[in-house]
C-alpha cells in the first residue's frame, strides 16, 4: 500500500466553519534502534525518531556523524531481528574497525559527568572532524544558490505529500543535484545523506553544497564538518552557535535562500556574484 | 545589550545579485546541562541545546515530561556554578521528592540494551502520565481556533526578530493567551511552559489548548500528555505517531491550523462549529 514513509488516516477537514470527512497522509514516524556488532559483541548506540526507509544509510550516517566510526570504517553488513525488523538495525563492523563510543553526543549529552562546563561552549560539544580546516574552494556562482529551491522542491514533491518531511539534499558546484533523503526528523534527512555518501565512498564531500530545507542549528552544521561539507545552505534561519561552529571549521554558511536573496554568515570568499 | 536570546552578527546580504554589508539578529542556541541535587548527591541528568532564557521553567519542565519528578514533586531551590552559570543549572529537590532516571527517554533511548523491540512501538516509548486518560471536555469553538495563530504572531513578533524560534503557548477555551514560551528548539519551547506551569502550581493544564508554531511529533504530544492538555493545535503536520499517541491519550489533535482551515486528527467531540 504505498511508500512505508507514509500512512493514510481518516480526518475531518474544517474549511470555513464546515467539516469534512477526508483521508490524509501521514509522514510515519517510529523509533529506530541502532545498535553495532564487531565480533561477538553487540552495543546498543542509539534510539532515533525516524521516518522509515533507507535506515542502512540513517545508521552509517549517524556512526558517522557522531565520529562513533571514521570515514575509512568497514561495515560487512546489516542486521534486523525477524521479530522486529522495521525498527531495530545492527550494524557490522570488520574486525579492523574500532568503533568510539565515548564521543558521541546523544551519549555525552545525556550521561556523563557534566561534558559542558568548564571548557569554551563549542570547544566542549563539538566532535573531531578528520576534514577540518577544508581546504578552499568551491566557488559558487549566486544565480547557481538561488535555483537550489526550487531543485528541491521540484523533487522533494515526488516524495513528500505530507507536508510534514525534512529534506537534505547535495549538490554539485554547478547545481545539479546529486543526492536527496527526506525524514521527519532533520536530523535524520541530513544522516542519511551521509550514509548514503559513506556506502558510496564519497567522503569528504568535496566541492558540493548542502541545502537544507529548514534551519540551520549547530548539529547540522557540525553533521556536515564531519562529511566535509564545505558550503551549507538552509532555506530557514542559522543559529548563533551554527555560526560559531561554520567560521571556526572554514564552512559558507548561507542561511534564508529564498527566491533572488540571501545572508552569508561565514566564509563568503566561496560566492560570487558574476554581474 | 538587548536580549539574552539574541546575538547580532555581520553578514552578508545577497539581493538580486547585489551583495549588502549588514546586521543580522540570530536566535542564541547553547547547551544547557541539566542535574538534580538531592541532600549531598548530585547526578547529571541531561544537556539540550537550547535559546538561553526561563533555565529554571526548561529544567522543571522537562524533569516533569520525562518523567522524573512527579507533579507533586517540590523543588526548594535552583543552582548555577558560578563558573559557568549561563550553561549549567542545578535543580534542587526537596527530601520527599525521588527522582527516577530509569524513565528518561533520553536515557533509554541511547544508553539501556533495546528497550524499544519487543513491545509495540508506542507502549515501549510511552512515559506514563498521571493525568491519562483525559477527562472530557472542555469545548471549544471553531472561530476560537482559527483566531489563535494569528494571536501567537502577535504576541511572538515582541520577542523573535530572528525568525528561528518555535514557540508554544497556552490558551484558555476561550481563545485568550495565558503563556507563550520560545526557543530554537522546540521541544524546550514546551518545557519551558510546562515548567512555567508547575512552577505556579498549575497542573495539569485542565481545559486548555496548546499551540504549536510548528509541526506536532511524537515526543511533543507525550509532552503534552505529562501536563493533562487536552487539546493540541500545530500550525504544520502531525506525524503518524502522534496521531496514534493522541488517539491513545485522550487528546484532540489538530494539525495545519492556517487562516479558516484546520484538519482534527483525533478526539474530534471537543471542537464544534457553532453555526
Amino acid at each position: 500500500m504505498g511508500s512505508p514513509s507514509i500512512s493514510r488516516v481518516s480526518i475531518t477537514k474544517i474549511k470555513a466553519g464546515i467539516a469534512h470527512p477526508e483521508t490524509d497522509a501521514l509522514a510515519i514516524e517510529e523509533p529506530l534502534q541502532i545498535s553495532i556488532k564487531k565480533g561477538n559483541s553487540t552495543e546498543p548506540v542509539s534510539v532515533t525518531m525516524r521516518t522509515p526507509g533507507n535506515d542502512e544509510e540513517l545508521a552509517s550516517g549517524l556512526l558517522i556523524t557522531e565520529g562513533i566510526i571514521g570515514h575509512t570504517a568497514v561495515i560487512t553488513d546489516f542486521e534486523t531481528p525477524a521479530a522486529d525488523e522495521r525498527n531495530h538495525i545492527t550494524v557490522i563492523l570488520d574486525e579492523n574497525t574500532t568503533p568510539d563510543l565515548r564521543n558521541t553526543s546523544r551519549n555525552s549529552y545525556s550521561s556523563s559527568a557534566c561534558g559542558v562546563c568548564g571548557k569554551t561552549t563549542i570547544d566542549s560539544i563539538e566532535i573531531n572532524s578528520p576534514f577540518i580546516p577544508l581546504p578552499e574552494g568551491p566557488l559558487i556562482r549566486h544565480e547557481v544558490l538561488i535555483e537550489l529551491p526550487r531543485t528541491l522542491r521540484q523533487h522533494q514533491s515526488l516524495f513528500d505529500s505530507t507536508g510534514g518531511l525534512h529534506a537534505a539534499a547535495l549538490f554539485d558546484s554547478s547545481g545539479e543535484i546529486r543526492i536527496l533523503r527526506e525524514d521527519i526528523g532533520r536530523h535524520n534527512a541530513l544522516d542519511k545523506l551521509i550514509g548514503a555518501s559513506f556506502l558510496e565512498k564519497c567522503l569528504p564531500l568535496r566541492n558540493c553544497i548542502l541545502l537544507l530545507s529548514g534551519r540551520a542549528g549547530f548539529e547540522l552544521i557540525q553533521k556536515a564538518a564531519m562529511a566535509g561539507i564545505p558550503v551549507v545552505a538552509a532555506v530557514g534561519a542559522p543559529s548563533s552557535l551554527a555560526v560559531s561552529l561554520a567560521k571556526s571549521a572554514g564552512i559558507t554558511l548561507v542561511g534564508f535562500l529564498r527566491e533572488d536573496r540571501f545572508n552569508i554568515y561565514s566564509h563568503e570568499e566561496r560566492i560570487y556574484c558574476s554581474s
